[in-house]
């Protein structure tokens, strides 16, 4: 029921899906699903909630720009499949419905918790200066991956990943994503 | 007429939206409509780029750096209009018509024009490292507002926008947008 959810929200986005249609295609009666998800949002819910605990896993390498590449590099193997880039896509145009928007938001907050766990301990240790600022780091690197793919429609190779991450590592290095910023 | 479609665009997308609608709205004959813009797509082209030209104008300043910084200005204040947002959002969900695509890509190109020329105009003055790949660097910078706004649900201060800018040059200034990078 979950993988037919994510089939029908890739395919026709929040808006037009409908819990009959999933229940249709997954070959189950509607009032069995309305039993266990009442509402839309509740199945929408769970359904993206089992796909992100599957994917995205922050990885431990010993090094934090190579946990970094690696979890830009599953981001980027998501958004190659059809589904992936469907989902995504939806999710960053969810602006019409609220209930999608805190679903969202509550989804990307859990997945932020590892990498953001990550760089906190970065700078703990001195891999990165003391005052950065995590949350900036992390979005400057994902909007850039979707910039890259929704707006230039270019599905980064390793080594361009490589690259956007030397980039926004090195500003962060040099004190470039510090909130309150040293006098140069 | 390319008034009322800007404003029809953004309340109902370019999926749903309709010429009879805009001509109404604007108090027009429909023939007279499709006499000049003979296809939906041509009234949206139109519109858009009316729109894209009146906005998003590259300021010289003498520093690359406050240059992008007010062109990253620029941008935050058309998001931080319902119209603004709206249109950018749909642009960016752009996914299900080819052909909303293809106006979308051309008006990017065109305003990518300027800044683009700035920042090789910075790497060829020694503002900026040779080899810095421009794309990447200006495509960080958009990706890291649009993710604030459209993910974080952040409209960032002028001095976030700063910040956003320091850690992306900052990361270019010591060679990390470079294409091919040196050992370190």
């Amino acid at each position: 029921m979950l993988e037919a959810t994510l089939e029908e929200l890739a395919r026709v986005g929040y808006g037009a899906f409908s819990m009959e249609t999933v229940a249709e295609r997954a070959g189950v009666h509607k009032t069995s699903v309305y039993r266990r998800w009442p509402t839309k949002a509740d199945l929408t819910g769970a359904a993206l909630q089992r796909e992100a605990d599957s994917t995205l896993c922050f990885p431990d390498t010993g090094s934090i720009r190579s946990d970094v590449v690696s979890m830009m590099r599953e981001f980027r193997n998501i958004l190659a499949t059809h589904r992936g880039q469907s989902l995504v896509r939806m999710m960053l145009a969810e602006g019409p419905s609220p209930e999608l928007a805190a679903l969202v938001d509550s989804l990307r907050k859990k997945k932020e918790k590892e990498p953001k766990q990550a760089l906190a301990r970065a700078v703990a240790q001195g891999e990165l200066p003391a005052g950065t600022d995590i949350e900036l780091v992390l979005c400057t690197l994902i909007g850039a991956l979707q910039n890259l793919y929704f707006v230039h429609h270019e599905l980064p190779t390793d080594r361009r990943i490589e690259q956007m991450v030397n980039l926004v590592f090195d500003g962060a290095c040099s004190g470039g994503g510090c909130r309150v910023r040293a006098a140069k």
